[in-house]
């Protein structure tokens, strides 16, 4: 049997476990070309709060009774598609299932030997990406600027701050608790962090950018936007990913004056890195060297299993997870037993 | 003598007479080098609000006790400079008072045999120009599209509807009043006019731009910006040019939430005409022709005597002129007697 996750009912604010259904489906059957694969790991993503809302998003909803969507990284189980072979480890987008199959276009060969598989569905696949486009390429950082990110300990913002740093740039990041701010600047080298639940984020953020913040890399919007407004240096950019404050709320939460814009001149740019992946080539090709030699860290909160998905994702609302959020739905058959 | 109207006091919103004050100074005095002006035309626009605040704006504010600025058009009245000479009609930053001296490096030289001198504060000035740089540099309207422009009667929003129909677009103004829609629809040539005093703007937009919004020239900010947002098409773009909605607010009005820039993969950057001055050639190339064939419609509202310019200015932020407002200082000298 294929254990899966559907789409049971749309939420009304915040995705609660009644949301989703569990169904054991049968196992895909295949034709020619096709490739079954079992689900090594499966990436949960602020994103997909838009996927479960009927509204307008980025992309089409996720139907009712369909399976829930998601990047995936998978051991292929049986192949008759002479492109792959048993045992070949594949990220794809699967979704919250043990299994699934297709003709195989839509998946990309990982090599085991480099890097953990798990970096596929992380800093160096959709998470990895998004930072990447969205400072480099929207954000247009020049050595000696100031780029704020918030939710700087998540998949995408500790990336964001890290490739900050290494285009010669100071990284501040925003973030929701005392440890994540020490992990933001003690393991991932920002230059400072501030803690959104417990410091007054203008005055915090005035500190800790003298200079003003050239580049707001922003995933929450909310309070954090409102208050980089108020710091933003003439000509500056905010390369707009998310707005993780609003995806939950019920009634139209506004949002700042512009008139900052205004005066300094600055810009806003709201983009979805799917629409960028030409640029995947040269992320991987600059950034899977970083990851290789530690240059550029990650860090994974694991949960375990596929029935766990449903509450780790309303934790991911929740500020609760600490890094990359995934989910082990099998066991990873490139790690080394202990 | 030289009557001036100088700054007495900042403002707390909406600004009032007793904020100017009429001071009869001195003529200026020359010396070698040195070109002095007798202005014919003072303009009066939006941003002079935000020069008589102390806070961060464009430009450092208009000093306490200081004469207001204001582009002109003038008369030489005598030069001791070989580049000009009695009689010359000249576009300048004079400022709100009846003469001026300087060494002319401040100066353009004017053709009146060609179109009317006061186009030169008008819709081959300043206001043409931030229609100009702010439509097509930022917004790169692309035949087809729709472009809405808010103010649209007004020296800016006029041109920008006018240039978007060169450009083949559709184009939709918001003003505010009957009259005023009126004027676009008919006398410039937009598709369609809304009046943001009378109509429910969502639905009206909507209805006016059935292909969704693919431009926003934002001059106004508030409620206009708010319904443009929820009718924005995937890769819309907003120049920002002015907020006049919030220049006179006591506290801060806040915004749209900006969630339909994420949803879009929508743009809005502020801008400043003065950072593009090297784009006035162009523009006066590209212009010039149309205004003087006719094809570039426009209107001014000519209020007369420099005492009526503080009255003039706060009736400029109560929506009450009609066209590009200028105050009149003294006969033009191009006029032919009726």
């Amino acid at each position: 049997m294929n254990r899966q996750i559907r789409l049971k009912s749309r939420p009304n604010g915040m995705p609660s476990a009644a949301n989703f259904e569990f169904v054991d489906a049968p196992m895909p059957s295949l034709s020619d070309g096709d490739v079954l694969r079992r689900t090594t790991y499966l990436s949960l993503d602020p994103y997909m709060r838009g996927r479960m809302s009927e509204g307008p998003s980025y992309a089409a909803p996720v139907d009712l009774e369909a399976v829930m969507c998601g990047h995936t990284v998978s051991e292929v189980v049986e192949s008759r598609n002479p492109g792959f072979q048993a045992g070949d480890v594949v990220a794809g987008y699967d979704g919250w299932q043990q299994y699934a199959a297709s003709n195989g276009k839509d998946l990309r060969k990982l090599d085991p030997a480099g890097v953990p598989i798990s970096t596929a569905i992380g800093v160096l696949g959709m998470p990895g990406a998004t930072a990447y486009v969205g400072l480099l390429d929207i954000g247009q950082p020049k050595p000696g600027e100031t780029v704020v990110v918030s939710a700087a300990s998540g998949a995408v913002g500790s990336i964001v701050g890290q490739l900050a740093k290494v285009k010669g740039c100071r990284a501040i990041g925003v973030a929701g608790s005392a440890e994540k701010c020490r992990y933001v600047v003690e393991e991932l080298g920002f230059d400072a962090c501030i803690n959104y639940k417990t410091e007054d984020l203008v005055p915090a953020l005035a500190a800790a950018c003298p200079n003003g913040v050239d580049i707001d890399f922003e995933n929450v919007g909310g309070e954090v936007l409102a208050a980089v407004l108020r710091v933003l240096n003439r000509g500056g950019r905010i390369p707009l990913c998310g707005m993780i404050a609003e995806y939950n709320a019920t009634s139209n939460p506004g949002g700042p004056s512009l008139r900052p814009l205004l005066v300094n001149r600055a810009m806003i740019r709201g983009f979805i890195v799917s629409d960028h992946y030409d640029r995947f080539p040269a992320f991987l090709r600059e950034c899977t060297p970083l990851v290789a030699s530690g240059r550029l860290k990650h860090r994974e909160d694991v949960v375990e299993g596929l029935e766990s998905a449903p509450s780790a994702l309303i934790g991911l609302f929740q500020g609760r997870n600490f890094g990359k959020l995934i989910v082990q739905v099998s066991a990873d058959p490139t790690s080394v037993p202990a």
